[in-house]
């Protein structure tokens, strides 16, 4: 088990500060750890998420999900924080995504393009911005140079910049896929490098880590743990990824807490479901939570 | 039928809904709803598109079936702007559209360019700006790209961003097509989530929806429920598509408004034939609209 | 008795809106008012205010008191939000005070510069920021295009503005004074006419309105009132001013929220006492506070 | 005696610091203290300054004197820098002196004109900026806000800001004078609330605190002790001010590093006598530092 | 034996040359050479070259071996430096790297994207910056440009450039490889010609330089010499390569500090063991480095 971060160690300037900490104890369990509620899938994978649970297409559902959940903030797109954060301005953080692309056209060259700036979350009073890196695809050279200007922009402003870095492209998919350990652990590091405040990785699967000489025989509490030793002072937020039951998702949960994450991001596990079944598993993420606090 | 959006729910800065509210409540049936006359196919399709009523070339044509036709908007590009608008300024709206591109070039790539600004709008007074999106088109980075400044600079100035949502791209011919219920589904959610104020959509094709576990066995009537419903708080707008006789569209006019859209968008089917044919249809529509006022 | 203003009806756009729905419902009371030490004293009266109570000098302290006393915000100098904010970064929301002087030339053309920016208060994560503005000086060209621009900054970045509205000047002083109803009622409504989010004033002396033709025989609820009803939709902090005890304080301040006003701003009155003094002084204070819940 | 400063404890970024340590710790006694050496007075007061010790009218006589005398820095002007620092770049640190002017005409409005940037600092391989900033004079308003430019980019480009705090005007002749403990107690507070990192004051002279109700009798060490104090987190210097003799001189040195002074700013004092005498002089001053380490 | 460049002859202007006189002269042997320790691997390999020793994952570690070691610089990037450098802020000079990328995908086209900028370099207090340049590949025309920005930013501000000037691509593979002498001779000059103040090479291969009418039967000496005299006024730093043991990598060191070398930069070699051996192996290199006084 390793020590949890506290953001006094984190290299942070007074705004990043302010803004996690209000985000941290001011939100949630208010005991240093985040569960976050991610919902950009609308634009992502389209409106086919909503099939199984319908109302989940009003981001009013969501929002007042996320009040009565006691998630620590939801992750949106520019456009739906336009039209309904003044809502629930100040009672839920706003996390704004500000890059973000359909799924439509074919992943080889994957890159997340920008449609919204920093300035939009000062404006609208975010609390953080969300920025997706897709690590290792061919075109790292144009996503560098855009979350360049994002991570110059939120150090401007004393915004906490949260990296979604997901491992993508042929490369990644011939060493293991995007959820193997080798994946997720250089992904982790990579956010870290560049200047991540926080880094949503998914879940690793150990036994999945192709490059020759890799560390290998891994179970999956040590693999987590060396994820999160890898972001060394970058947050980690640990996503569902593809896993099976809730029974699953709570001891993964579970490790990565106890490998010094400091919390979880969970979108469609949560609201694909009906609203009182999200609340009870939203209970029971939180009950593990509880068992992990800041010091 | 969903319950139509009032301008008090968009999450609209004063500007915005100052200037919506002229539209839709100063011109055209003067009772929330809206019947916009586009006319950029010059630049579009080429002037081939005149040839059915050679008359319709002449934009002071355009602007005076616009006047007479009780429309609540006008859309053109910034050259016919230029010329022509200051003859009718604040006699009909003016939706200056912002990029555009000839038919010439293959189509794979497509992308629309912007060769006008949102200070363009202002200066001549307009009272929307108009933006085409290929919605799953290779090309979605740039796209993504130009259109942050629009919104960004439509959000600054306070003008209403209309939004061409059209689907395209190889990856969308393979999954039903342009007019599928699966891509005027998905382009709805992209605009609102990117930041449209309004959203046009071709009415969509119910019966093509390809994706597997994509919803099935839709009538028209809650396909275009799903994409209003999709759309969220951005106003929707229905064009034909290519829908055959005038009876069809009255019809899929009617769906739309019971569905919650606010209006319709009609360009070729109305001045593609005589004068007074066209005032004829356009009171048909009219008709419509005055059914489904906003309270 | 006025009906306090709800953020709802303040035509906040979102950024504002939650930056006060955190000050106000997420600190202090958390029933919608407020309770805010000013600490600028150093700068507007030099150190000699620290004598009263030396610990006082040390900003360390003041940060403390604002937190066990259980403040909205503390109102600090940029100079001072460097030095000490990130210590407490997010644990109390910090008011920028973004301009400010000395009392050691003379008075008669009062002006406060500016020396810090808008931006400077995103960057540190501050909730808000404060402004003097000497109404009635003769300085009012410069200072109401110094206000200009720090105005239009709040607006762009979504940050609340709190005017620190100062009767000032020799032609103040010829009409009843800095603290005559007349000139407190007049300071309001500059505020409001201006820009300002929330206005902070000197409780009134009724008895004090020179100008002829100007409401007279007014007791001081009446008189509180009419200020709250000239600041409009411009929340009003009320400051002590020049008041005698603490039993007189306590009164006005129960008159303040009771014409509507928001909450308070004690300084001096506060700190120039010993340390359980001033936490004693303080829960009274709340004590008014917590009688006039906002819905 | 106060506890001396540590650079963690006053709120800086990593440039100030690294610049500020590089100052401290790799210079002079590498202690953490310092002995600064101004050379501004052949602008500030002409070249009579150099009649007592014509060999010092020579920039690189100074050079070498700060260089053999182990001085910490070396503050000039943006001409003398460009003309002479190259020789001795990275060898003495160079505070380039950002404002400055001439003393020919009436002080009654001292403002000190700004003629070099931040930017130009950053270029010439700097350490410092300082700025001269008049408490107390009717031009503060300009000052302010030049001084507002000067500390934004200082932060910005994380260069440490060094204030000459100086009382100045007609109010300061009436309240005490320049050097009066009132004056200077003052003028470190104000430098410190406006965003000073290390501040210049003379040594107060506590029998001089006109102001009624000011504290009195205080001792020369208890006059010192509360300016430190007033400084709070901004590291103070003391310069000699007027004091006559050697002896007196080092007196002030030992009393000023007492109360929590970081160090001495001696100009005139040193080089306005002939080479080996400077040499002297600085090694007692040497000798008083080598006594107050900062652990 | 060339002689070695003194700062004087480089041309740099005043900035450059405090800062690189502060990199030679304050740390290190302070005798004018320097022994640079990068760690931007985790990056450009990904985590796995923590595996030899995972204590190395943590920058702390890193940081505590350059200041034990006696280094002259780390070379990080910026993700690292703001979460790390504040707590050695002016201890060890700061070398921020500019560029880097992952080893995921293909290299064919290899180009190190931009994602920090000069005046990052400079807020943090950095001594230098570090720019990956790519010499060969089909990429040098965004190589070129990207450095172009680069470099007229390091002359603006006065920061030292160090060139990594890596040969790439299949033509430098097909003409001897990435060590050949003709590939590290023509990407020193390359450097030097573009305006690099300081450039990294790897140790040349003699026996490899397969361009006919190429310099042909140099020994080792020889190759070096030709390579620092290739660089005339840019100082060289010669990396170990893919050296096989210590005696051969500190014979490489002698003989690159006897072609007038300015230093070393060691990364993997010196960090991919335990601290102890670590030690060892640099002072190993410290002996070396100590034989080559810059006069």
């Amino acid at each position: 088990m390793t020590a949890r971060l506290r953001l006094e160690q984190c290299g942070l300037g007074a705004g990043k500060k302010a803004r996690l900490h209000r985000i941290l104890y001011h939100h949630g369990l208010r005991n240093g750890t985040a569960l976050f509620l991610p919902y950009d899938q609308g634009l992502e994978h389209g409106p086919r998420d909503f099939f199984a649970n319908p109302r989940a297409a009003d981001p009013r559902y969501i929002m007042k999900l996320a009040l009565e959940g006691g998630f620590n903030g939801v992750a949106i797109q520019i456009g739906l924080a336009e039209k309904f954060y003044w809502d629930y301005a100040g009672e839920v953080p706003l996390i704004l995504k500000l890059n973000g692309k359909t799924e439509i056209p074919p992943e080889a060259n994957a890159l997340s393009p920008v449609h919204a700036s920093v300035e939009d979350a000062v404006r609208l009073g975010a609390d953080a911005v969300g920025y997706t890196l897709y690590v290792g695809t061919p075109a790292q050279e144009e996503d560098f140079a855009q979350f360049h200007v994002v991570r110059r922009d939120a150090q401007r402003f004393g915004i906490p910049l949260i990296v979604w870095a997901y491992p993508r492209g042929e490369a990644i998919d011939n060493k293991g896929g995007r959820d193997s350990f080798y994946a997720v652990h250089y992904a982790a590091r990579t956010a870290s490098e560049l200047g991540a405040d926080v880094v949503k990785v998914n879940f690793p699967h150990p036994e999945k880590h192709v490059p020759p000489a890799y560390l290998s025989d891994l179970g999956s509490q040590e693999a987590i743990d060396e994820v999160v030793r890898a972001a060394n002072r970058t947050l980690v937020l640990v996503s569902g990824g593809s896993l099976a039951s809730d029974e699953a998702m709570v001891e993964k949960a579970a490790e990565s807490m106890s490998a010094g994450a400091t919390g979880l991001i969970f979108g469609r596990n949560v609201w694909q479901r009906d609203y009182d079944d999200s609340l009870r598993f939203v209970a029971e993420l939180r009950d593990v939570l509880a068992k992990y606090p800041t010091p």
